[in-house]
Parts: structure tokens; C-alpha cells; sequence
């Protein structure tokens, strides 16, 4: 029996960014036959013959694969049976119908989590320093700091409290313990074996997690449950010379109230945003010029220089399904339908 | 035979700072008078009534004490013997003549290291994300990303070479090692013995520092020698997408060359930057508003929340000084004369 062609369509910088010599060298040892297309495509109507001259079994790509045809015959010897996407949210490229006639799709998963949560701890570095204002301050003001008065803190000796103990919560927990920190997380579904691999507290509501640490990372899942679940009341619980940090979704904290809070408690509240309720932020978002938040543009992650991490989670994937094995992070229905 | 008199003169903010109750409680077990002196006094001609009046044994202050007298006797039983110091430079606090005259000082010495340390790898995050750009971006100009294109990097398996392997640098390998790096420095008067604690590479030389690592930590002392040894010939070596942070010492670095490299580079090399060859910063200093530099108004370190750990230090010496014991980070008239 043939290997079975692996289809390939990659802009060059992609392939560039996802395929590194010592990651395409872990591509090259698996028995398949690679197939490249260079990305873009002179027409979108190549795409389809495309498809159907080579008819691969396996499609590994990125953001600038053109969308599958929703008539396009999966799931069978002879057919698309998987694709391995290198990114995150697949709907653009997968139409529902081919999950449901048995196509097999997996994501990015957890490879991207420790580029976020190395995110997180730039932003509760810069809170406690209150970076993000002198750097401001200083490019644009003319500024510098007012001898022994200015306030900075540090991370060293905190209590860091996790709302939500998912993948990238749980990647934190290495890049905070240098700091001698002490660390709880509120997530009630994550079950308690999980809280004793990591050494974190599990703290017993979200009332306690805002009032009883100096520092709280958001990192709670957007769900119709906790949109605003962050309310001005917890915003404004949070300790005098604590800090407040969002790398998870803007819709679960109430926005307009974070923003209140952040004028009331200038001096004594540090926040760092990377994501937001409407994104791209607002031009005229009162929460531009606020000087106590650091401001990022939902660059989290994965940074360019790691997307070599999706790919070699694809490729350790691709060797599952090879061998008949059940892959990681798959897209089925459920998840499908519930990614935003 | 009485305990010693420790006399403590403070301003309030330095007293609730410096000593919170459980740094306070320490001192409180030592076997001493304490005499507590609240800053500022009404004039200065009482400091030195009060020396007479009190005649303390030991002294434990910061930056708010008046000056010694030149005259003030020292060194013997039932006069001045100790200085600790919770801060850096004494040299305003005890005249030269003082420590000739076998007056013991000494002051926060690496209490304050891992702060510093903390600052540095803030500096390295934010270069890598580009934060600092981001930020100015966002709440100055109304910046968001630019979807797939916009460049963003990690720390994350990535080479660090330190110029400088002291106190400050020997504690960012802690800080580091979660992010999987390489670490290697440049100091020739380190022993091998201080690397191998650390697995830390030896780097042969300065250039060999500047083009085989991504990031560049500089923290080299001031001295003579070293003035400008930073170069624009170093600094263009720096690998394409790599970083240099300073914590160190301002003029180590050729500053204007700095300015230049950062111009040319804008898109392939990242800066940090807590100190600098004039400060306070210039207000018109070309530093200010280019784009892949981060500033920061020299407050790498301590910061205000861990002063107490200075005081601890303080504490932990003036057992040794009740036991007879020496004494750490002793301000000999060699260290006196090479402070700036």
C-alpha cells in the first residue's frame, strides 16, 4: 500500500514560521508523501482541482488555506480523512458537514499555552512596576520617577490568585514559583487531583479569590455563564496595591465597571489587558489613556517565533493517526459548536 | 553590663516601609535598647545632641538621617561602633574619617539583588512581545495589531548571554530556567566554581557574548575599564530578532551609538532600558520615541514592597555584630572609595 499523500498548502512564510529545519526534519521521517503548494493560489477555483487531482488523505495547514468545498467526499479510504489544522479556530476552513461524514480535526490544543502564560506574567511584572505607565511617561512626557517616593512593587513574596485552572492557568505555575509566590486558582470544575499536581490552593468562591490575593490573573472560559462574571463590586474587592490581569476573554469581565474602578483606584490598582470586550479596541475606548492599565493588542499568543510548536504538535499528532491512535485535541461536533 | 543602644532614626514612611511587623518582631528578639528617632527633626543642630544624649553603640537608618559628624567619636566601648545602613551609598550618611577611624558600616549589599534581578527579566518579556511599543501604541495613538503580521517573539527556548555574572545576574538564572533557555556569561573574574553552581556557559569573550546569544543582559559594574566597552560594533552584532537590556550601569554602553544601532535596526532588534549614561534622562535625549526601545526611570530595584528585605539583612547582620562575628557587605574604605 502507498504512503498516504500529505497535503501541504503554506504561504512561504508559514512554512517559513511552522517548519524550521529540526521541525521539518520531524515531518520528513514520517512515512507519508509530502505534497507542498505554495500559497496564495492564482485563483480560488484551483483550489478545488487541486483537491481533486491529488486527492490526499491528510491536510496540514494554516491561516491562508482556502476553505474545503462543503461537498468535498471525506472520511474514506481514498479521501480527505484528516486535517491537521496549525492554528486555532477552524471554522473558516471546515464546514460542519464534513466533521459530521466522519472527517478527524485537531487544532493547535495546548501548544500555544505557555507563550500565554509567559504573556501573563509580562503583565503582572509590569503591574507591580507600573511599567507600563513609565514607559509611556518617559517616551512621550518627558518623564522620570520622583526619587524614593515612586511606587514600585514586586513579585516576590505575592499571593497570585488564578481565575480558572485550564491549560494555560496551569502553565503559570512554573514561570510564578521563582517568586516564591503563593498560589490559588477558583475554577470548581478542574477536580482536586489537578490542584495537588501543581501545589495550588483551591480557593472557595470568586469573592475569595478577588478579596484574599494580591494579584489576579483572568483566565476563566467565555461561556454564557460567565459573561460579567467579573463584576465592579469583585474589581473593586481587590487589595489596595494589588493587581488585576486579563489574558483570557474580554466578555467575562464587565468592561464599562473595570474601567470605573481603574479611575477610582489610580494610585492604588494596577491592571493589564490583553484581550477586550469589543476587539479590536475601540479607537475612542475610555480604556486608552488610563495611566494604572497596560495595554497589549491580543498578542498572547503564539508568538510568530514558536508557531514551530504547533507544527511539531501536528506532527506527533499525524504519527497518532498513522498508527490508528486517538489524536489530541480534536474538533469534534461539541467542540466545534461551541468555539467562538 | 547593659544591652547596646541601637538608636533608629526614621521617617514614618521609612519606619512602616522598612520594618512591618514581622521584620519589626526580629528586631524585637535581638538583645538591644531600641530608641526609636522620628525624621525629619525640627533642626539639625539636635542630631547631634541627640548623638551625645543617647550615645548609641549602633546605628540603623536610611536615607533620611542627617549626616555624621566628622568629629563624632568612634570605635571604642560607650561610643558609635556600627553603622547599618538599609540603603546603598553612605557616603552623604559617614564622613571617610569615621570608617578610618574603625567605625564598622554596612549597607543593604544583596538584599536588593532579586528585585533588580526581576526587573530584567520584565525588560527581556516586554522586548521580546515588543510590549513597550504596544503600549504607547495603544493608549497614545490608537494602535491594534496588524493580524498575522505583527511580529511577536518569546522567551521561550531562546539563548540569554549576561555581561556580568555577579549578586544581580547569578539571581536571574532562577527567573530564567522555567522559559528552557541557554545561559552563558561574560565575566573573567567569576571562578569556574560560581558557573558550575549555576550551569551556566563561560563565554569566552565579549564578542562571542553579543553574536551567540538572542538576548543580551547587561550588567556589568562601572569602572574605568568598562566605560563605553559596550560598542556599536558589539551592539550591530546583536543576532536579526534579538534583544539588549540594560540593568547594569548607563555608561558601560556607548550611548550614542546605542541611539544609532536602535535607528538602524528598528524591526530586528529590541532594547531595554532601566539606566543611562545621564540621569535623571534629558528630556530631549533621542532615547525618548524610538520605537523598539522600552524605558524605564531607573527602578530596576529595590522596590518599595521589599525594603523590608533590607531591613532583615540589617537585622541579620547586627547579630553578628552582638556575636562578635563578621560582618556581611562591609563598607571598607577600599569599597567606599570605588562607590560612585
Amino acid at each position: 500500500m502507498p504512503a498516504p499523500v500529505i497535503l501541504l498548502p503554506l504561504t512561504s512564510e508559514e512554512a517559513k514560521d511552522f517548519f524550521p529545519p529540526p521541525v521539518q526534519g520531524k515531518l520528513d521521517a514520517l512515512p507519508v508523501r509530502q505534497l507542498p503548494i505554495p500559497l496564495p493560489l492564482n485563483d480560488s477555483s484551483s483550489w478545488k482541482s487541486i483537491l481533486q487531482e491529488h486527492r490526499p488523505e491528510i491536510l496540514l495547514c494554516a491561516w491562508g488555506c482556502p476553505p474545503l468545498p462543503e461537498d468535498l467526499p471525506v472520511g474514506q479510504t481514498g479521501q480527505l480523512r484528516y486535517v491537521a489544522y496549525l492554528a486555532g479556530s477552524v471554522k473558516k476552513l471546515v464546514p460542519r458537514k464534513l466533521i459530521e461524514n466522519g472527517l478527524l480535526v485537531t487544532n493547535w490544543g495546548n501548544a500555544i499555552s505557555r507563550t500565554i502564560s509567559e504573556c501573563g506574567l509580562l503583565l503582572i511584572l509590569t503591574a507591580m512596576r507600573r511599567a507600563g505607565y513609565w514607559n509611556v511617561a518617559m517616551h512621550r512626557d518627558g518623564g522620570w520617577k520622583d526619587g524614593m517616593k515612586t511606587v514600585t512593587q514586586s513579585l516576590f513574596c505575592r499571593s497570585v490568585g488564578l481565575h480558572g485552572f485550564g491549560a494555560i492557568a496551569q502553565e503559570m505555575i512554573p514561570l510564578l514559583r521563582p517568586f516564591h509566590v503563593s498560589i490559588s486558582a477558583f475554577s470548581p470544575s478542574v477536580p482536586d487531583s489537578v490542584f495537588q499536581k501543581y501545589g495550588v490552593a483551591r480557593s472557595p468562591s470568586l469573592e475569595h479569590l478577588f478579596t484574599e490575593h494580591d494579584i489576579i490573573v483572568e483566565l476563566a472560559p467565555y461561556t454564557p455563564k460567565n459573561h460579567h462574571i467579573v463584576t465592579e463590586k469583585l474589581l473593586r474587592s481587590i487589595q489596595p496595591g494589588g493587581a488585576f490581569i486579563n489574558i483570557g476573554r474580554g466578555p467575562v469581565v464587565d468592561e464599562g465597571a473595570l474601567i470605573r474602578v481603574a479611575r477610582d483606584r489610580l494610585n492604588d490598582l494596577q491592571i493589564g489587558l490583553d484581550v477586550y470586550e469589543t476587539e479590536p479596541l475601540p479607537k475612542d475606548s475610555p480604556l486608552r489613556g488610563i495611566p494604572n492599565i497596560a495595554l497589549l493588542p491580543h498578542i498572547a499568543g503564539p508568538t510568530k517565533d514558536r508557531r514551530q510548536d504547533t507544527a511539531s504538535f501536528a506532527i506527533e499528532n499525524l504519527s497518532r493517526f498513522l498508527q490508528g491512535q486517538p489524536l489530541e485535541s480534536q474538533i469534534t461536533l461539541d467542540v466545534y459548536d461551541r468555539a467562538t
